[in-house]
């Protein structure tokens, strides 16, 4: 990730920082709790180009089939998202979906198939359409680009995720400043394979919406497919996202420089918001990235890297500080890649320090207090040397605690 | 499975029910805890046909590799195995392994490669040689054929398992007793892929090797490569059948009835272990099987029963007693297998009872008190119709649990 041709800048703020949004978030009536925002809505004051990414799983949600349908064109103007029901598996899915878009649309005078639809919650418990139907003339009302009312769609959209999950970026190009910004939720069923969770993106880039789908496919598939919390892929998931063009620079219609800084900068905010996904995994308390290294095959690195972060032993010694090390090499055993166990090298890296447990496939002495309190951080990488050749790849998880128990054991009470 | 064919009687003991076997196990230093034994020893009195399946990690211990050697021939007479160290990524690994080997062939008056040696405990640390030389010839001493000696052997070979597991089964053949003994362990790292656990199979049956393995490999497909604890796959696990032919049935020479009956006898036993194993995963409270019945293909249908059972949110949800089968319908969507959802009909069954609670992949109205009184049975079993075909799969699992975290947070210490 060579981030230096471009100057990125973090800022505050969500989805209304970029030019031409506005965002709400309200209770609706979908959650019991009432002091829980259940429904969002981002709004383009002008026509958006559109991109998205969307689970690969069999069991699809009604909305995912309905926005799939809606952005094919490239366009669109609108998300709204809600929480609290997974509308997926019922019999009237498709009906109660399309019904939202056609709510929003006449809301916001704006076109139905303009409309990007999501849902997150419970599988299989048939939708309550009149709290989205009497919500949305609200949210409507109450857009607003201002960083209250991002905060307002962001908290709106969590399930379980205990943190809010909004990022604002921008970037300098050519003299003019290009803005994005993101929410997302988490946090459990969280698993590669483009399934992981609900993420919409916006920016004032004016883009080509071929450009923009080519752009967000790339980056999904080194920052959202490389996370895994829970080895589960969701019925729901989606990342879109929607560009105003408002943004001063001229519209990108070919692969150049300025289709390349913008790419850059969609990678750093993917990266931000996957891993913010990532460490706030169900009941996580650590933050794990595993980086594979000097490896023959980019494929197979991101396998391998996968595979460690995944394994429920690996991610169970994380949680107690334990440098089981032979839990990594096992891991890497079983992803399925030729690879050369008498080569490979593990390290622990902290803020607290590194530490060499592992030589050619070998244990290395070293001091288990030392290791202790590297394993001790809440941001562990676990870096692995194959030296192989020079191909590397980076996945994020997290360690694997009773808290994910307990918060699944009983999720529908 | 039709066992109508042969009637099979379950008996008390292990390994040393059948003809021909002795068994002994000591505590002979390598774990802390003097009262557990750590080290087993199987004997047979004369030449056995041995028949072996092992893990398919990449990264396997020395004794695996051994092993796999000793039994090409398609003879062996001895099985070692300790617990405490899996002597796995040392460098002197096959050096110990092999001095192990001798010892036992010194003290048996066998030859080394008729040696079956396995070892299982944490990974990359150097196996302490002396204390397993020096309690050999104690192990010789103590050999037994009795439930008490087969019982020893058995303990010693456990880990974090809270049972111990030895079955014993003989069925009768043409007027003759034909005996299956086993002895098996757990209970985390637990994967289909053979990669499983380990499990010495004693018989006093007369068959050709090249029979036995197919045999062996045919029931493995079945059995322990259908059971899933945590997704892990060790790099330690071997099956292995010792046949010592003391029975008076004739040598099996070819697909025969006798062949069958056997192939029967060795699938009951397999079950019966492999069904040990999943119900007694590290911190687990409930078995659990999921039948995935009606499908159109044999290897579809396994993947999909195994990507349920594999499912943390699946295993989360049957610790809580949740009956929130759209996790089910979602495990069953990331399978990677072509299914037809609205065809899928879902089932919760246990000895409290069986309740629809999807029909055609849509949520079919139930009560939730008479659901979760099915689920708050120990043994429960997912019944899965996918209405396509008419073959059915297997597989076995437990829910995971606040004490599998536990017990793999810490496990070196």
């Amino acid at each position: 990730m060579d981030l230096t041709t471009v100057n990125i800048i973090e800022t505050d703020g969500g989805v209304t920082a970029p030019l031409g949004f506005k965002a709400s978030g309200i209770h609706c009536g979908l959650r019991k709790n009432k002091s829980k925002r259940d429904l969002a809505m981002v709004y383009a004051e002008c026509d958006c180009s559109v991109a998205g990414v969307f689970t690969t799983n069999k069991v699809f949600a009604a909305p995912v089939g309905v926005t799939r349908e809606h952005i094919k064109n490239g366009h669109a103007r609108a998300v709204i998202c809600n929480s609290g029901n997974a509308n997926t598996c019922n019999s009237d899915g498709y009906d109660k979906a399309n019904a939202t878009c056609k709510a929003v649309a006449e809301a916001l005078g704006i076109s139905e198939d303009d409309v990007i639809v999501a849902s997150t919650g419970v599988i299989g418990v048939p939708l309550p359409i009149e709290p989205i139907l009497s919500g949305i003339p609200e949210l409507a009302k109450s857009l607003e680009r201002s960083i209250p009312a991002a905060e307002n769609a962001a908290t709106a959209i969590m399930t379980t995720d205990t943190k809010k999950k909004e990022f604002a970026i921008s970037y300098n190009y050519g003299g003019n400043i290009v803005r994005l910004g993101g929410m997302c939720k988490g946090s459990g069923m969280i698993e590669p394979n483009m399934a992981t969770m609900l993420g919409f993106i916006t920016t004032d880039v004016a883009i080509e919406p071929e450009l923009l789908q080519c752009a967000l496919s790339g980056v999904i598939a080194d920052t959202f497919n490389m996370i895994s919390v829970d080895g589960d892929t969701s019925t729901n998931d989606m990342v879109t996202v929607l560009a105003s063009g408002m943004s001063n620079i001229p519209t990108i219609t070919e692969k150049d420089g300025a289709y390349e800084a913008f790419e850059k900068a969609l990678r750093y905010l993917c990266t931000k918001m996957c891993t913010a996904i990532a460490s706030d995994g169900e009941g996580a308390t650590k933050l794990l990235t595993c980086d594979v290294r000097n490896f023959n095959d980019i494929a197979g690195a991101k396998k391998l890297a996968k595979s460690v972060i995944k394994s429920s032993l690996v991610k169970t010694a994380m949680f107690g500080a334990d440098a089981n090390w032979g839990r990594i090499l096992c891991a890497l055993g079983y992803a399925g890649i030729e690879i050369d166990t008498d080569k490979i090298d593990v390290r622990f890296v902290s803020r607290a320090g590194s530490i060499l447990v592992c030589e050619n496939g070998r244990g290395h002495e070293f001091d288990e207090d030392e290791a202790k309190k590297i394993l001790s951080e809440s941001k562990i990488t676990i870096d692995v040397d194959m030296k192989l050749g020079d191909v590397n790849a980076r996945a994020w998880g997290c360690d694997l605690s009773y808290e994910y128990v307990r918060i699944n054991g009983d999720y529908r009470s």
